[in-house]
């Protein structure tokens, strides 16, 4: 039995998510149905974590265990081969045995886009969320410091999600601009669900002047969903890197 | 009666590509006929040139003249609510009465995308020719530099088209990467049918070591399409910018 790792990019705009859902087709179902035609084994992928509906990702990473005789690099091929053009394997090779892309996810990191300007764009539609308001970006700097270091992000959970925990410690919050794109750029050792979306959704409405810089403050402080922002779109996220003790996306991509 | 001039962005996957045809939507019919449902008015939209089906813009130039009172900067608003939202209408303006789209471009600037890895991108899918092979950029700089200046391009023109005249002058020629991203960008006064798709098939066969950077000097003297390389596909092409005496899409753009 050999353990199998894999870097998974996905433009989310055609899939309700990365986990398997019974009203419609998620890119799990996918990569598992092509894994089973391709070794005739039923097999179960496990990724470091699901995304929502029409979130992509430039770098998911997923294992799954296969007796299969098939190198372990070349069932990025195989999968390839079968699998919509919108699911791509980057990567594939042999994982250690206790490897676990989930568990043992060191840190993840996101990035939010948004397109600034008076009209949307033909080839941003599906991966950035645009706003023709006018952006203070100083004002949404000044925010994202706050989200640094180690915070309860109780405020920045879908309201509905029974987590135990929501310390989290953020390592990288930081805007950056180029012409009409702004990225937003997060990195922390997890997420709560629908964290990064609230975030943006709160530093967007810093940006347009609806809300204050310091709000972020009380909102981590006081913990209470309302104090927070709106749950900023699905499209705009992308899941962008993620990091384990002896693994890194980013050495296989560039 | 307003002539107006536009700035249209569009992924051109799904159409048969700017010019009315038969067998197919296409963007000019659909920019006319939400024209049509705007003003009321039968209009014709003239563009700084067609281009094929599944080749993308980022700037397209085209004007059109209008007895509409709709004023000529809130065109782009108008018709981008009507519009699919893969064609962009990103800025609207008065124009001359004498512009012409077509015949007043100074020069035309396009660039053709290469994907260069392993593995195709979920992202690129429709706009970069992903190739596996590994391509020599130096070979390809070297071709590049060769088509600059004034040169008789017939051997890179479709074999059925009959111009009279295949004299073009290239301002720009150079090939850049950025990571697992080619791009070619050529700018020229004029660019004939297929011919950028031509030269970039050509330039790609010397990369792959198929073709000699210097055969692309026996193609422009002999003026024969069998010297010259493939044509390269539609989707790794892209309109970049179009510039007038008075009007260059650069500065609307960011």
């Amino acid at each position: 039995m050999k353990r199998i790792r894999m870097i998974i990019e996905y433009d989310g705009t055609n899939y309700v998510g990365w986990q398997v859902q019974p009203n419609g087709v998620s890119v799990q179902q996918l990569i598992e149905e092509q894994l089973r035609a391709v070794t005739g084994e039923p097999v179960t992928v496990n990724a470091s974590g699901r995304t929502d509906s029409g979130v992509h990702a430039k770098a998911q990473v997923a294992h799954f265990d296969t007796e299969s005789k098939i190198p372990p690099e070349k069932f990025a091929f195989a999968l390839n081969a079968g699998l919509p053009k919108d699911i791509r394997v980057r990567y594939s090779g042999e994982a250690p045995q206790n490897f676990h892309a989930r568990f043992d996810a060191k840190s993840k990191q996101y990035r939010y886009t948004v397109h600034n300007a008076a009209h949307s764009s033909a080839f941003l539609r599906n991966t950035a969320l645009h706003i023709h308001y006018r952006l203070d970006m100083e004002r949404m700097k000044l925010a994202a410091a706050l989200f640094l270091g180690e915070h309860d992000f109780s405020a920045f959970k879908a309201a509905n999600t029974s987590v135990q925990n929501c310390v989290r410690t953020v390592t990288r919050s930081e805007w950056s601009k180029q012409g009409e794109i702004l990225h937003y750029d997060v990195e922390a050792n997890g997420f709560l669900y629908n964290m990064v979306r609230i975030i943006a959704g709160t530093m967007l409405e810093i940006g347009m002047g609806r809300r204050e810089p310091d709000s972020v403050k009380k909102a981590l402080l006081t913990g209470r969903r309302f104090d927070a922002g709106p749950t900023a779109p699905a499209h705009g996220l992308m899941l962008m890197r993620v990091k384990y003790e002896d693994f890194d996306t980013d050495d296989f991509l560039k």
